[in-house]
């Protein structure tokens, strides 16, 4: 069993953050010595994934000196508004007596929680098959062995799944480069197409059902990802396919009734249009969506699978 | 009123093209002076979007010596396997005591197909309409002013769509590199989003109606397209908007009674690994799929609108 690729480390009194921006070409260690340096590294995405934003604010707020927690605290909060794990670790390093001693709690819970969850998740997957996921969702992106992708690595494990079938995940391809990169790193046989070709796949009869992440679950279920993942559920559905979503009890919001009470992140236009538009286009950028609840066949958590949405 | 782009031109003795990999940062023709020539335009994508590959494929069996078409239709109509307009265009100059003159009339009467398709079409779009399309349908992929995006462009030019919203249709990009240079070039309002936003866009209402193009068009309506166009199809259904299939009457193959008779294309891996997938990653890369009759509202070709399947 390869060891699984972790996000974060401590080291001589800063955060050393693994680049996630230059994987899979290059293993580069960010080093962030200060709240700044790690907001910093939450808002470009050097590091990324619900539950190690959040530990990695954690240890962010930790690096502030006493008198400037409240503003880093803050700072840290907006480097990204959709994944609610952040904010709640950022609280909790906040009103903690010793920040960094917290932080390196909440990095064991994250880690504990994506155990438990990769175990309720795996007894899912049916022997054989074929699972679809979008971005990343593995060790990388979490303490532990990941939310979602952990699910689908612990049941290959297990002898039950065949295939990943990751989509690449336009337009920052983590798809492509860390799910890509984590499942060949951990001896997981996995397939890449984009994500158009998701509904083809489930109508050929290639894919048996699909495990997403969430960034932030209402109190009503409905749950904000990756984009692309509302599609995914709608063709599931049509497909008769389950849809499963698989995250941390940190992830249920209990200030968002629903969907709607989510804040979606509209990063920049480049990122759309660098690789093929012409100069002046125009682009939108929503970088998640909400499903709603009614698509969910399942959410896995580390208290288990549930059926109804999870409790905060 | 800006001047339409053309993907072809007959000069000296050959045919042009206009080399559409290189748009939009360069605008290049690639001289063609033999079939093999024009053959590996069209497998290379250096043409085009399935009108515009049947007029070239035509072209193509004029290159060629009397002895030796034959061979050439047989090699022109090998370049794609999908789009159906390439076989019937070949075999019409193939049968023509004069090829070149043939070549000539399919693409006159292509060009006045798709005049007649932008005209039925544009009545079917709204005042005020944000229209989704998919892939590059426009002047350049087709005799005159393109298919679903000719639909389009007219409908703007009466007044009353309000905005195109433009997929950019991974692997390849022809929404980003084409559609929006296209619609940029003609003063058309667009906007460029990844192709997993679409649901997104839908649910919040941002989006109309869907107008897709076609590659080949079962005797049961079945259709063939871009990959990614049966979930816009899937989308579009459960979100309550109409979903079109705009083309040509020469795209509806006779010989294909459903769906499951179209061959889907298999592209090469590394159109989808090239951009971010770590080496020795494995990919499938289907270039097409098939959206059945079902979920196709209406179908409009120079005959008008249809709500049952269009005949051959």
């Amino acid at each position: 069993v390869s060891e699984l690729p972790a996000p974060l480390r401590w080291r001589d009194g800063a955060l050393e953050i693994l680049d996630q921006r230059r994987l899979p070409g290059a293993e580069v260690w960010l080093r962030c010595a200060t709240w700044r340096d790690v907001a910093e590294a939450v808002r470009t995405l050097a590091v990324r994934g619900a539950p190690a934003i959040g530990i990695a604010a954690a240890y962010g707020v930790a690096l502030a000196a006493p008198g400037e927690r409240s503003v880093a605290a803050a700072g840290l909060k907006a480097a990204r508004p959709t994944a609610v794990n952040l904010a709640w670790a950022v609280d909790r390093a906040l009103a903690a007596a010793d920040p960094l001693r917290e932080a390196e709690a909440v990095a064991a819970e994250e880690a504990a929680r994506c155990e438990a969850i990769a175990a309720a998740g795996a007894a899912l997957v049916p022997a054989g098959a074929r699972a679809l996921t979008i971005c990343h969702t593995g060790a990388l992106a979490a303490g532990g062995p990941g939310t979602a992708l952990g699910v689908l690595v612990r049941a290959h494990r297990e002898g039950r799944l065949r295939e990943v079938v990751a989509c690449e995940t336009r337009p920052l391809l983590q798809g492509a480069r860390l799910t890509m990169w984590e499942c060949m790193r951990l001896g997981v046989p996995a397939r890449l197409i984009v994500d158009g070709a998701a509904a083809l796949l489930m109508r050929r009869g290639e894919v048996d059902l699909v495990m997403a992440g969430a960034d932030r679950i209402a109190v009503n279920g409905d749950t904000a990802n990756k984009i692309g993942t509302y599609a995914l559920a709608v063709l599931a559905r049509h497909h008769g396919l389950p849809f499963y979503v698989a995250a941390p009890g940190s992830t249920v919001d209990p200030a968002a009734a629903d969907g709607g009470a989510i804040p979606v992140e509209e990063r920049d236009p480049d990122e759309v249009l660098r690789i093929g538009a012409p100069a002046g286009a125009r682009a939108s950028n929503p970088a998640f969506d909400v499903t709603p609840a009614e698509l969910i066949t399942a959410w896995i958590t580390e208290r288990g699978v549930v059926r109804t949405p999870p409790l905060p």
